[in-house]
């Protein structure tokens, strides 16, 4: 099996994105795709698709375009959604609670298998089939549940010694909700999300246009 | 006042960085930070500190630092920080209904004015002192109810219909949960949130190190 060294984050997003494209003409029944296609809805180039595709190996038939369903099984292999994954979601408050119901996760192979957070008022409660869990037990339940993941939501306050834990606990893969950059050691993977700070750059714009007209 | 033409997505980024770390700092009743400080809080350099910062006028005094209130002043103003914003939801699927309820916007000045779906079962329904309205209603909505911009949380399928009805209702500044790259007119800006991309790019890190393992 191939196993390319240095893929860019660009490239994986690219692949998310047809990925979703070809799920959607799954749904709808269509064999077969074009490279122009798949780049159409994914605003690049064809010759930016094919040479996305071609970094995990041959893809497609000349003149044929690509089979719909071996193409969207090939990405799912390469971004390691033939498996499922196990995650630990870190802080259930505002962020937390809503990920906890948010049914978009599970669907696509990540699953939750604990809920920890620092709040003694919180430890105990029950969300679903999971009990919230005191952050101190994360090594515990990171070896006991083969945790692999981490959703990190939690307050810019509290990142440090809770990040400290998951890194330690082995985990090294984290999404985080905190709007702050983490450091981690080598070999493990973080990226960000944060909705607040999209929207900054929304009104920044708009406020930037406010004050040139 | 100066309204700098083309300022870098990375430099905003940043920006909104520097302001939770000075609101962080605001709380511990700091009164003064060194570019060194909020360097080190904003994995950059305390150069880079002051080159954005001077993009948007002089801050600070040489050897005394910036002033804590004075500088998370100046920065939630050129975010468009020091006024509120109107902002419609549409689609209450999954992410949308979790999004209602998370006051993380609201707190930053974001107010979600508007409610629209296009599931008729959905229309009608209460969500606190909002009512959902049907799609069809936006573009009355966006001018009764001044509203600036869109949080678009419908399903991949559903986006070009909707992007159209709210582009042309002149809203300008669009923050999208939907996978996919949305084609808009010049002078909108779009910002990007895709939860479970980011998880796909962690699980692709982690199966390619099993791979090499």
């Amino acid at each position: 099996m191939s196993a390319p060294k240095k893929i860019s984050e660009s490239v994986i997003r690219r692949l998310s994105l047809y990925l979703r494209i070809l799920e959607s003409l799954e749904r709808a029944g269509q064999g077969t795709v074009s490279s122009e296609q798949l780049a159409n809805h994914s605003e690049t180039t064809a010759a930016q698709v094919r040479k996305d595709l071609s970094l995990f190996g041959s893809f497609g038939k000349r003149g044929l375009g690509y089979g719909v369903p071996e193409l969207a099984r090939r990405i799912r292999t390469i971004l390691g959604l033939d498996r499922r994954w196990r995650v630990a979601l870190v802080g259930v408050g505002r962020i937390g609670s809503a990920l906890v119901e948010y049914s978009g996760f599970e669907e696509r192979g990540y699953d939750i298998v604990a809920i920890l957070d620092v709040d003694p008022s919180k430890i105990g409660a029950e969300w679903g089939d999971l009990t919230v869990n005191h952050i101190t037990e994360l090594e515990n339940i990171v070896r006991e549940r083969s945790v692999e993941m981490v959703i990190l939501a939690v307050p810019v306050e509290a990142v440090p010694a809770v990040l400290d834990r998951v890194t330690c606990a082995g985990v090294r893969g984290i999404l985080n909700f905190a709007p702050t950059t983490l450091r981690v050691p080598e070999g493990v993977t973080v990226k960000n999300v944060n909705m607040v700070m999209e929207m900054e750059a929304l009104s920044f714009a708009l406020s930037k246009e406010e004050g040139e007209e």
